[in-house]
C-alpha cells in the first residue's frame, strides 16, 4: 500500500531526515512531504512578488505562497506527523493541526512529556502522541505491513 | 440579518467582555459563544467520568469534553475572533484557527503587532487583523449593517 | 445555546427516561430525540406495506422505515449518546456510533467497564466514555452552561 | 477496470484467504486491503508509545493506531465486505458498516442466516447480503466483467 | 419533531391532496411542498423571460425556472416521496430519485405493482415502496411519533 | 415557503430598489441581501484596522471585510441575482457568479442583450437570464407561489 | 488528458459500439465504462446470492448488484453520456441523470427531438445534447484536443 | 512532487507559452492544462450540435461545451494562474476565480498593477499577485522545490 505523510513542525533539528532514514532502512512505501525548511527562504518566498515596506505584507505575501505549498501536501497527506520543539512559538504547527483536524487527516503530535498540558487540545485531536522520531517510525512500520 | 459569532483564545484579560458591551452598545442582533473561560473548570472537565493518575490522560480526557462544546459552537459561527495574548503557548488558539481554514469557517484575528511574524500563518488565512476590540466591533458593526 | 441530543442504543432499561429527567431537572435548553423504543412497532415498522413471507425482507423493510426517523434524528443532532447493555448483540448501536464518526457528528458512549475491550474501536471514536447517566447529564450541564 | 476491495470484520476464520484465493483464481484486477489480523498485534499496536496501566487506556492508544490503518483503507476501497462470525461481539464490524454507509461507500455483508435479525440494521444499508465466500467472489467478477 | 416532505411525479391524479389531507388529519407536524403541478403553467414557466421559436429552447428556459424551485425544495426536504403512474413517460419523477439518491435524501416511491421491474433501479435506492397513499401517511405517523 | 436571495452586483443604479418594491408590492417572503453599496463605505472598509500606504494593501484590506459580509450572504442566499451594467468591470458581479456556480447556489443574471457574448461562460451556468426586473420578479413569484 | 466516459442508458441498440470504434479511430485516450448491457444477465446479477419468491425482491437483489457496478463507474468518470432510445421506460438512465447532476458530473444527453418536451427536466441540468453518435464523438475529441 | 496547473484567461497574448516554456527550461514536473486558446472554435464548440439562429443559444451551447473541458480542468488543478489583460471584459476569468475560491482550489492572479482597484475582490482570495509570467515561474519553482 502506497502512503503519503506530511511532517510538518519545527524546522531547527534534525526529526524529519531521522524519519526519512527510518523509513528508508525499513524499506517503507511512503512518500515523505515537507514544507520549505530553510527558515530565511520561507521568510523571502514572496519577495519575488515585490519589496514591501511594511513587514505584515512582507510576512503575509511569504505566508501565502507557503500556504501554496503546505496545504497542497496536507491535502494529499494520508498522514501527517507534527513536531513541536521547545522554543518559538511554532503557532503555524498548531494551525496545520486545526487544519488536519477539520479535514479528517489523520495526524500524529510529536513532542516531550513537559508539553502535555499546552499541546493539550492539539493531542485531544490526534490519532497518537509519540516522544521519539523511534516511535513515530515503529507506527508506520506497524500501521504499513502487508 | 442574525449573526453567530465565537471568540476564540486568550481567556486571562476581558477582551471578550469588552466585544460583548460593544455589541450591546450598537444594538446589534449577533449571538456570542465562548468556550468555558474559568481554567480550573475547562481543566476539570473531564473528571467527572473518573479520576486519572496520568496527567496526559486527564488533559486528554478534559480536552475532548471541551472540543463538544467549542466544535459545536465553531460549526455554527459565521465568524470566528481569535485572540492571541503575550502570555502561554495559545496553541488552542491556532489550532481553532486552522480548523475555521479548513471548514471555510471566516475569521478575525485580534493581537498586538509584536506578534506579527509568528502568527503569520494564521494571519494568512484570516479575513483580517485586528489590534484593539474597538476594531473588531466597528468590523462588526460594518458588516452587519443594513 | 439550543442543542439536539440523539440517544442510540439499548432499548430494555430505563436510561433514556432518566437522561430526560436530569435535563429536565437542570432546566436544560436541549431537544431529545430517540429512535421507536417498542420492540415489537419498530420490528412491525414495514408491515404497513404488506406482509413477507421471508424474515428477511420483513427486517428489511422495517429496518429501512426506521432508518428513515433514525438517521434524519441523527443528522440533525448536536451529540449522540450511544448506549450499550450487557444483553444482546447492539450491532444497531455500534453502526450508529461509525456513522456518527464519518460525518463528524460527536458521540459520547454509555456502558460498563466490563465492555471496555470489545468497544475499543467504538470508543476511541468517541468524545468521552460515561458509565452512568448522572455523569452524562453532568457532560450536558457542562456542554451547554453560559 | 482496476478495483480496491476492504475486507472487514472477524479475524478467527479464513474467510479472507478463501476471497483472496479465488480472485487469484479468477485473476480478477483487485487490490485487497484488511486490518491487522494477528489479534495480539492489534491489541498490542500502542504499546511502542508507553506502556499503560489502565486496560481503557491501553485499547483507546491501540485502536487509534489501528484506525490510522483502517479508516485509511476504507477511504480507499471502492467496496467493502464486512464479515459477522458467531462468536464475540464484533462492534467494530458494525462500527465499520456505519461509517461505510455514511461515507457512501457501498458494503457487502457476509453472515450465515442465524443473524439475519441482529444484523437487520447493518443489511439494510447493504447492497448485498452474502453467507458464502463464494457468493462474494461471484459478485465480485459480475462487477468487474468487461 | 418538525419535519418537511417533497411530493415529486405524477400531476394529473389526486395523490398529493390525499396525502396532505391525511396529515391535517393526524394533526402532523409537517411542510409539505410540490413543484408547479398547473402543466400548462409549468411549461410556461420561462416565457415571460421572452418568446422562443424553437420548442427546445422554450422547454429548456422553463425547466431551468422549474428547478430552481425544485431542487431547493428537495435540498430542504428530510424525506421525498415520489410517485410515478401509469401514464406519460416521467423522467423527471425518476431524474428527482436520482438527484436524491446522490444527496442521500432519503425517498420513498409510490407505484403499482406493474411498475415494478421498470422501476428496479429507482426502487433500489428507495426507503420503502408504498402503493397507496394511505400506507404513505401511515409511514409518515409512525415515522414521527414521538 | 419562506426564501432568502442575494442581490449581487452594480451599484449605480435602482435595481435592487425596484425588486425590493416588487416583492413588498406582491407580499413576497423574501429576505432581501445586499453587499454594501455605498461605493466610498465600501472602498474604506479596512481602513478602521490602520492606514495603508501602498494603495494594493488598502483594497485588499478592504475587499476582505466586504468578503465577510458578501460570502456568508451567498452561503445562506436560496438564489442570487447577479446584474452587470454597461459600465465599469464588474469583475466583482462575474466572481460571485463563478462562486455560486461551484456551491450550487442557483442564480439568475440580470443584463441587456448586448452583453450576451461577454458573459456567455456566466449565462451558461446561471439558471436564467432576464434583461428586466420586473422579469426578475415575475419569476420570484412564480417560484414561491403555493 | 486521460479521461474516463462512462455510457449510461439505452442496450437494445449499437450505440456504445459506435462511440467506442470513433474514440478509437481518432486514437483518444479515453477509458470507457458501461453497465453491464446482457439483459438477461443483468436481471440476474443478485442469483447468485439465493432464490426469491418474489418478482420484487429479485429485481431489488438484482438491482443494487448493478449499482455497486454503476454508481462506482459514475462515481470516478470525468463525464457521462446518457441515452434514451424509443422503447421502454428507461428510468435507469433518467436516474442516473439525476445522480450526476447532484454529484456535479457533467453529462450529454443523447436522444431524438422526438424526445424533447419529456427529456425537458434531464436535457435542462445536461452540458449538451446530442442526436447522434456522431456528435458525442465530436465533442469528444473538441474537449480533449491539446 | 507532481502537480497541475490551469492556466485561465486571456487568450490573446503569449503568456501561457512564456509559462510552458519556463517550466520547461526548469525541467519542474508539472502538467499544464488551458482551456482552448482558439478563439473562433471556442466561439463554434457547440456548433457540431446543430446551427442556432439566435446568438444568445449559439453562445449557450458552445459555452457549456467549453464547460465541460475547463471545469474538469480546474476539477483536477492543483492551481490556477488567472490571466487578466487589458482587453475585453474577461468576466470568465472572473468567474474562473470565484469558482476556484468556492472549491478551495489556489489560484494566483497575473495582471498589471492598472488594474488593482477593479480586481481588488479577486485578488483578495487569490493566494499571490504577480505581474509578469518570471514572477509565476519563480513562485512554480520555489512551491516545487524538494
Amino acid at each position: 500500500m502506497s502512503y503519503t505523510v506530511y511532517l510538518s513542525g519545527e524546522i531547527h533539528s534534525q526529526w524529519r531526515e531521522e524519519i526519512k532514514q527510518g523509513i528508508q532502512v525499513l524499506g517503507l512505501d511512503i512518500l515523505v512531504l515537507s514544507p520549505v525548511t530553510d527558515h530565511d527562504a520561507s521568510d523571502a518566498a514572496g519577495d519575488v512578488l515585490g519589496e514591501e515596506a511594511d513587514n505584515f505584507w512582507r510576512d503575509h505575501k511569504s505566508s501565502k505562497v507557503n500556504l501554496i505549498r503546505t496545504q497542497h501536501m496536507i491535502d494529499r497527506a494520508d498522514l501527517a506527523v507534527i513536531r513541536f520543539g521547545d522554543k518559538y512559538r511554532q503557532w503555524n504547527a498548531a494551525f496545520d493541526a486545526g487544519y488536519c483536524a477539520a479535514l479528517r487527516t489523520p495526524y500524529i503530535t510529536l513532542h516531550s512529556d513537559e508539553l502535555i498540558h499546552p499541546l493539550k487540545e492539539v493531542d485531544a485531536s490526534a490519532m497518537a502522541w509519540a516522544q521519539t522520531t523511534d516511535q513515530v517510525i515503529s507506527l508506520l512500520q506497524y500501521i504499513l505491513q502487508d
